[in-house]
């Protein structure tokens, strides 16, 4: 059907989360239909990228220097480490703008199904980086699934004792949420953690 | 947030038909996270993709090489020239594997509304060919739209009295069509173009 350079290239965009073969195929076809307003200017951004981008080594996000922006940044307290699982959850709380602290992408979930244990998961070195750098509070961002929580909690184990406080996302009722659409679990949460008003 | 450099790639992937900015988003960090196994090979694969993909100047497909590999075919009978909309058209027959024929890639339809006229199709490169290529049958396999129909109204008009058969795809039921669920105007196609059993 068509050539092999373009088969292959239609089963690695296929790859990508979101895209099944029939819209590799068709993001191919724009690729190649706006050549130079699309494939060319992809290619390069890619090779640049490639140079680049690599992983800060203090706290695990990807950027174009190390230590990344956020590391870098004088402005942003350090006081505050908020832990997350993946750089999709970083970039999540900073588009917020609502979190001035750092962050420690822990780059997973514990998970005993997975083999995932404490030490996949580099606790260790969140542990010593929280001891180093002057921490006074460790904001566990991880997901509210159980998995999520799990890895929470065990970090919270781990940070007792150590003279650092250590807090999690609030459980509620999201913004625009209606009761009725929402599961049982969130509203008992809610309910529980109620506030003077 | 994320470097310039990874913003320019998401920005460039969010133009991608299919993908959105939240998409382009995580399929640049499944890149960048499984850079061994994706990142690589799909810039080595747009790397020779750039490198030899061409518009076939017979028939306007796109491969590895031009003429392409259906026009370059021996087997294929040149008696048979099937008219499409775009190459998407033409790798969605081919799949069927129904057709052994050559191909025509308009890139586009008549659409008075964008400008498109029967210059911007080449539909004078599309007679010259029917006559020099002594094709015996044109089938109009432009889509069933107002404007794909247009178009191949155009076509049949000016190959007319040219000794050339032209034909056009039967239009009815779908394949697993249930009649609630189709609209009045494919029923009343089907209707009319009903055969005996």
């Amino acid at each position: 059907m068509a050539g092999s350079e373009i088969e292959r290239l239609i089963q690695l965009l296929a790859r990508l989360p979101g895209l099944g073969p029939r819209s590799a195929r068709r993001a191919v076809l724009a690729l190649f239909s706006r050549r130079a307003a699309l494939f060319d200017p992809l290619m390069e951004a890619m090779a640049r990228a490639a140079e680049s981008v690599r992983v800060c080594s203090v706290c695990g996000n990807i950027d174009s220097s190390d230590p990344c922006a956020i590391c870098a940044d004088e402005a942003r307290d350090g006081a505050q480490i908020c832990v997350v699982e993946n750089v999709a959850s970083l970039w999540a709380m900073e588009r917020t703008g609502a979190f001035r602290g750092r962050y420690h992408v822990l780059g997973g979930l514990l998970s005993a199904l997975d083999g995932v244990g404490p030490d996949e998961l580099g606790i260790e070195r969140l542990l010593a980086r929280a001891a180093s750098s002057g921490a006074r509070e460790i904001i566990l961002a991880t997901p509210a699934t159980v998995e999520g929580q799990t890895t929470a909690h065990y970090i919270a184990q781990r940070l007792a004792g150590r003279g650092v406080a250590i807090s999690g996302l609030a459980q509620g009722v999201p913004m625009g949420g209606e009761l009725d659409y929402l599961d049982d679990g969130t509203i008992g949460a809610a309910l529980a953690a109620r506030r003077a008003l």
